[in-house]
């Protein structure tokens, strides 16, 4: 397992995980191939069931993952995996085969899927594509619904993200370009 | 016009203004009707011609008004707007006719379009609906091509954000449920 701190989380509040608008790793399996890369363009799409969209450009070999094996995690990378998120968004496992290995991307299995979840993120989302071909060939829109959620319970616990109390190595990252994000910041409470 | 601040984002950068996950306002002018509603589940789809998805659901005024003129603007409000943010987020002007005046919503017009931003934001992308009706049905996903973008150049110039030199108050804010948000943090670079 990724660590102590892997905890289950409810499905009506899976959205929650991705509501403030984090960067993602993207990461499935097929035919025993596994790969991991990016995406920013990622949000969610529904409370119940809970829904999920992300673009994956035509280019990435993990977009042929997901189509062959019908099933996507969504794992949200924290400060410290600033450059390993860079990185596997950089370089396509077309190019360079041993991608996950020259990353020392660490990988761990989840019981009851069959997909390799990124160790030591802030929350992790398994979901099962809903297909959608037009979306899929005209816009690299991908649709899913959320299986299975889970948080590291020291950041993300009874359905609120404790960023103010947690350690700050675990902010998740949001991106902007050419390698820059910002850690998400103070709480800002509306009563 | 909104401030001497309200400055052109070249259309080639304007998905930076939503790739760090921020939430939106939603503005939208139909048949003299004017809305303004808010938006977390809002996402960059590409980058040229840049498109953006955005989640409207059927129960808002704001998604008829866009439905009949086939334009929307998103913009991005800060910290001392969080308020209005949930104001506008929480009532709807089918039960709250008066809704832009209760919550003094300011708006301004821009030349070249027949729809009205909100004051004071730290960035604003005008949108024109591309009719995609199985989505907007089935998914309440409404898909816009970004048809021109400005920014408050003091927190966002030159393709990047400044939120570590520009005014602690321009921060953007991130949504998660129940009145509480995030401010967008500190800037993390990957060299």
């Amino acid at each position: 397992m990724s660590s102590e701190h892997f905890t289950p989380v409810p499905l009506d509040k899976a959205y929650r995980l991705l509501n403030h608008g984090p960067t993602v790793l993207v990461s499935a399996k097929h035919a025993g191939e596994r790969n991991v890369m990016a995406a920013a363009w990622v949000c969610a799409l529904d409370f119940a069931p809970p829904k999920v969209t992300v673009v994956l450009d035509k280019a990435t070999r993990t977009r042929a993952l997901v189509e062959g094996s019908g099933l996507f995690a969504l794992q949200l990378p924290t400060v410290p995996q600033a450059a390993m998120t860079v990185a596997v968004g950089t370089d396509s496992a077309l190019t360079m085969p041993g991608k996950l290995d020259h990353h020392q991307v660490p990988l761990f299995d989840v019981p009851g899927f069959e997909i390799p979840l990124v160790k030591d993120c802030a929350a992790w989302l398994v979901c099962k594509l809903i297909p959608e071909p037009h979306n899929q060939q005209s816009y690299d829109l991908f649709i899913g619904e959320v299986a299975a959620a889970w948080a590291d319970e020291r950041v993300f616990r009874d359905g609120h993200w404790m960023f103010d109390s947690a350690p700050a190595q675990l902010r998740t990252l949001h991106y902007v370009a050419g390698g820059q994000f910002f850690a998400i910041g103070e709480s800002v409470a509306v009563k």
